[in-house]
């Protein structure tokens, strides 16, 4: 049913009805695609905020993307039907609309392009998309066979959903001299400020073919008639209509009528986009069809090539192989390929909540840290003077904080020193911390390491009494907006979390040899750990939080909630735990909050709303996040349980993010293992039939932690201030593995081995072993064989 | 294909297909329901703004209503699946999804309920819907009849589409004790000052059934399944397979099966709505289904009753019966009822937008005068002490100006006299312009008839140094948001109308007996006026307005938007034109305006963006307001017709604003004639395939106009502060006309006939020839037969 290709370049699905849900994704510098194996498609462009070219039926809420999106029959997409002109018999590619099913269908992922090819009464459709790597368009490619030993009269029918563009103005025609349809449209305003945005947008969708179509139809009204989708009247007739929309909902169709003898092939190339005119259209027909470049090729194969090479620019810095090939056709391949969408596009917004820029380029700093360090001075400059790092980064002149980013959250400072650390591991470009940076709100420049002491004081100005921190409308990963809202309930996660950034922005200081600041953060964490242990261990685990009116939440005398995962992940981060505690801690974790598809959110999930505690509680155990297994937040457990060196368990959990291998279990999951959502179903304990289902979502924090577990935690080779650390924590029934790790522009061939005659780890560099266990003085572009064995 | 029934009370149409567009509107006071004749629903309802229990696929963007609505295979509908359990077919009632052509089939739109009666393979599918008069729900009668000589066994799936309640949590199942579905939704929101709002919100879809089900299906995927909703999966069952749905699209799906004897038939009764909770939903079910009143009646045969009679009473003040019988119905019938909703709901909006609601209200004038009464007062007690009129009345506690009430508009304070003139002409109760009412930025109280005051002065204030009125970003109807957004460009059409407003106020004020009143209007209207033929009469016709940069448009210099047909419309009414500006105006409409489908808005259609006049000129010829016959404008230019006297083509105008009898112009217009709709497209000399297309929208300020124009034009029965002023303006092929006119409380029976023998007109009441042509001295309770002599 699924399988990866032995190149590892493809993940395979065989049936479009099997995961109807699967999908693959496609991104470039300023789009991305989300392509369904039965054909739908959602796509959305940025000019500057997300904007789309293929449209729903209706008139679509703009808003964030939605998880576990569903389909429906007039859903955008991108299909082919065939008609046999003999028979009168007809089908579609890849699956929709006709839903016939094929004699043989192959949906394959690809790193840089999405493929399908489906069988059908001796007629072979092969699909392909590819996208450009600047330009915002979809590059396909149809190609017709005839696998019968007769000759074939066919039409095919390129059918691209353009759907209900706009109420204020829609039309389309088929335009002879750019042999392509062409929809108009006028994004709805009312101010005339927002004119001057308006007029510049790329309002119209195109259809662009390199052959000459026989007929073509633009009116979806007409086209689908009284047959429906699954049967469109318009196939009916020998050629399509033709004629116009006008404030009717367009539709980009085209004919082709061939006759294909025995064994022959027909191929087609069409692009699929939005432009602002027909000037536009007409520059890109040019370039991608028209002109040829010095070998020859037009710009649409070009594109391709320029795309897989920016596509391969984005692999990480290990590649494994281990006793467990699943795990490493997801390493090897995909893992990085999703950090470095993140790292690239910031999630397609103009103001990517501070926590995710800072996550994502942390991501960035095992692909490329260049990008990940001008992120760090980018979200400096955005501090306030106060220390107070804002809820959204704006990365664009014309961009404003939205959404969530409106509601006041208070843990944004935390992610510096957390994230900042990973780009110091893999670049020891300690120069970042006296870079000298301005405010949002004063012109005053100082350095980095000053900015971000800054942070951490403000984490430490905004607690109460106690020294608990306050969590006002929200902090990370559950939405708890009425704990805190009257000013005075605290976080027990953020007070906690904020005693792990404390250590971690010592040991930085440390490092960088500013002893002053590593003292003064050591202590303060020491202070918030024991502040921590004092007033949010509840006996077993500790608490999430304290509301504004006093009331531990997240304890054991709650009926539900009463265990949250982040205070648990980021204690054993924290130090507050000792060993006592976090065997405790660790053990109601595994009771409370492990599945069969990861570790929990919270448990048990709510089923109905808890005032004092908010909006977390609205979310249904059987819905997106409450009681889901949410993996930004597993990824901290499983992080954590490296840190105090639970490397069995962590393993285990590790490789319940990724669907598979087993074939049960990427059913009940729902997607293809090409990427790690942002959350599976919980309340497995409640509504198992649906727990473990992927949100489908390929936005998520999720990823550079992932990646940091393998780097810093499984394989142990992590940076150092010193050269590359290696304390690997495989799990006991690997025998070896081996890494080629890129550092600092080395790379490092690492093979690790279980030596029953080794008593503690041993690593050998070139054949020489070292002394302890950081290989030091590592030169760029210099390759080095290194042997590790580890006691068994 | 369409008739009236023989006591007009429905409007039938027998295909499904030759109209697809075809709808029926159904209120109360807390909502509204838009009813396509294949099955489609759109319903509304006011928690306080508009929210959905039947949702669309997707998440639908929250806008106010699309004109021309598309229709696709998921969109929210009510249907009826029939299975013969013998043969395997299926079919639906009424004709989506399964799109099966019945052998007979019915829709029958009627002034309280909508029918279908759809017969296939001998069985018989009845539908009917009704509201309650307060509730928010859906009432439904399902019948089944067996019309062949066997025994039939059958499967009836009664089928309400759910959708996309919500990204934030939804859910469905079955609840046995309520016999019924219930699906469970959260409102999604960020901010928890939001919470106190949602968490009264009926948040819940439910569908209570009055026979137990043999079966039940709320999950939308496993019900559809790989079928389609042509043909859906689950039917292929015996029985439903029941389950739940968790964070799944839901569906309220129930099926019983049944055997028939031959000539027998089962009736069912369904009601669909939402609800907070379940305790609401038992309770709902205890009064409609359980609870008998004294006369053995349940809650929901009462609830229709009582629903008749709600509708019942928003019949308008004339009954007319002409040479013109289509007239005839759609004057008894349809259009007050089309008044009486926008007086009661005032189109479901908290913030209906100062001009519409005055205009509404001048409607229910006809209708309900102490409802119009109270209107004037709301709407006099928020404006501001400079005189200005807000852009919208709020309605509700929690209502604000949203959409187009936040772009500032001048024209508001117009509306007032031209508004108030038909609640004082229907009621003469002056005694309103007495009454003392605040503003909405001081509580000082004055007289309405100061506050009529200030709002005329208001507008003679907001003038430039010529004594033009500034647009500002708009005024009405034409969307010219750039033409005096720099606050130097003005509106011909807003001076002309003020010109007009005056007049009337002067009148208004004469007859109330403030001669200072009078005097002081009178002579600015006469200012206004020439004002007006010095910088807006551009040789033929008035021009539209002047920009911020001095352009003069709308004028013959113009390649397009060349002619406005406001600005003639009000120099009619003003007084303005005079006798050969009349002629010359109404030559240049006839000649660039005048259409099959009535008098377009402006004239040649733009098919470019003229950025110095803004918006309306993005509106593409084909779109929606753009050179459309925009029938709110259309019907000022009727009126101004029968004001001058041109009474043939007054009447020919009109007739053209109700589709049909020709089933040519039924078919062209999409629409049945039971409303008249806010615009039907216009272009027609550029794009005749679409011109004369619905717009299917309900909401219009049309219909009082209409119904002005008939009660003050074509029959001439205005009222007068001194009684009845009958003055007829029959056309000439119309012998007699006769009207039973209800005013003040009396019922007149005016019987109107050419005579050859008078040479003026000559009233008759009660066998008596009245002085002039006023009845004065009406009792209220009193008949009066009044007959009209009218010359040849």
């Amino acid at each position: 049913m699924i399988k990866a290709t032995e190149d590892n370049q493809y993940v395979e699905l065989t049936s479009p009805t099997s995961l109807p849900k699967a999908s693959g994704f496609l991104w470039n510098e300023k789009m991305m695609i989300h392509v369904n194996c039965r054909g739908y498609a959602v796509a959305q462009f940025m000019q500057p905020e997300p904007a789309k070219y293929s449209y729903a039926p209706n008139l679509e809420a703009k808003t964030f993307m939605q998880p576990e999106q569903p389909y429906y029959a007039h859903h955008p997409g991108r299909f082919v039907y065939i008609k046999d002109e003999v028979s009168g018999e007809i089908f579609s590619a890849p699956y929709e609309p006709v839903r016939k099913h094929a004699d043989s269908y192959t949906f394959a992922v690809g790193k840089h392009d999405i493929q399908w090819k489906v069988i059908q009464d001796d007629i072979c459709i092969e699909m392909s998309l590819r996208l450009p790597k600047e330009d915002v368009m979809e590059l396909w490619r149809v190609k017709v066979t005839n696998l019968s030993s007769r000759k074939r009269k066919l039409s095919i029918y390129p059918y691209y959903t353009v759907g209900y563009m706009s109420w204020m103005n829609q039309s389309g025609r088929y335009v002879e001299d750019l042999q392509g349809i062409v929809c108009s449209a006028v994004t709805p305003y009312q101010k005339y400020q927002d004119y001057s945005k308006i007029k510049n947008y790329r309002d119209k969708t195109y259809l662009l073919a390199d052959h000459q179509p026989t007929g073509w139809e633009v009116n979806h009204e007409t086209f689908e008639g009284e047959g429906g989708l699954h049967n469109p009247s318009a196939l009916q007739s020998e050629t399509l209509a033709g004629g116009d929309a006008r404030y009717e909902t367009p539709v980009a169709t085209l004919q082709y009528r061939l006759e294909l003898e025995a064994g022959a092939e027909q191929a087609y190339r069409f692009i699929f986009g939005p432009a602002h005119d027909e000037t536009e259209i007409e520059g890109i027909r040019q370039h991608y069809f028209v002109k040829q470049n010095e070998e020859g090729q037009d710009g649409f194969t070009a594109a391709e090539q320029e795309y897989a090479g920016y596509i391969a620019e984005g692999q990480g810095n290990i590649q494994i192989e281990t006793p467990d090939s699943w795990l490493d056709n997801v390493v090897n391949h995909w893992l990085p390929r999703q950090m470095y969408y993140h790292g690239k596009t910031n999630r397609l917004t103009t103001d990517p909540q501070t926590r995710n820029y800072l996550q994502d380029n942390m991501g960035m700093s095992y692909i490329q840290p260049q990008i990940a360090r001008a992120a760090f001075l980018t979200a400096l400059s955005q501090q306030h003077i106060s220390g107070a790092m804002p809820d959204g980064i704006i990365l664009h002149p014309d961009a404003e904080l939205k959404y969530i980013n409106q509601v006041p959250h208070t843990d944004h400072c935390i992610w510096l020193p957390v994230c900042m650390k990973t780009y110091l591991d893999e670049t020891n470009d300690y120069s970042i911390l006296e870079e000298q940076v301005a405010f949002t709100d004063s012109e005053q420049k100082i350095s980095v390491l000053e900015h971000m002491n800054l942070a951490m004081r403000w984490l430490i100005h905004e607690r109460d009494a106690r020294g608990l921190n306050y969590i006002n409308q929200g902090d990370w990963c559950d939405p708890m907006n009425m704990v805190g809202y009257k000013g005075k309930g605290v976080s027990g996660w953020l007070t906690i979390a904020t005693a792990y950034a404390f250590n971690v922005w010592a040991d930085i200081g440390e490092q960088a040899g500013h002893a002053e600041v590593a003292a003064e953060f050591r202590q303060e964490a020491n202070q918030t750990n024991a502040v921590a242990n004092e007033y949010l261990w509840d006996g077993d685990w500790y608490a999430r939080g304290i509301t504004d009116d006093n009331v531990v939440f997240g304890v054991s005398k709650d009926v539900e909630g009463r265990i949250y995962i982040n205070p648990q992940s980021w204690a054993l981060m924290s130090g507050a735990a000792d060993q006592e505690k976090q065997e405790k801690l660790i053990r109601a974790v595994e009771e409370q909050l492990e599945t069969p598809y990861g570790v929990e959110k919270l448990a048990p999930s709510f089923t109905a709303m808890r005032e004092d505690v908010g909006r977390v509680t609205q979310k249904h155990p059987g819905s997106a996040e409450n009681g889901a297994v949410y993996n930004h937040a597993a990824a901290f457990y499983i992080y954590a349980l490296y840190l105090v060196g639970e490397k069995e368990k962590a393993y285990r959990l590790l490789r319940k993010m990724i669907p598979g291998p087993d074939a049960e279990d990427i059913l009940q999951r729902g997607q293809l293992p090409v990427f790690i959502p942002n959350y599976y179903r919980g309340a497995y304990r409640q509504f198992p039939r649906t727990a473990g289902r992927s949100s489908h979502l390929f936005n998520t924090g999720t990823v550079p932690w992932v990646y940091r577990c393998l780097i810093d935690g499984l394989f142990g080779l992590q940076g150092h201030a010193q050269g590359l650390q290696v304390r690997p924590q495989l799990p006991e029934d690997w025998n070896e593995a081996s890494v080629t790790r890129l550092f600092r522009g080395a790379e490092l061939n690492v093979n690790m081995k279980k030596d029953a005659t080794v008593r503690t780890i041993e690593v050998h560099v070139d054949g020489q072993r070292i002394a302890g266990d950081i290989i030091k003085n590592i030169q760029a572009d210099v390759k080095y064989e290194v042997l590790v064995k580890l006691p068994l």
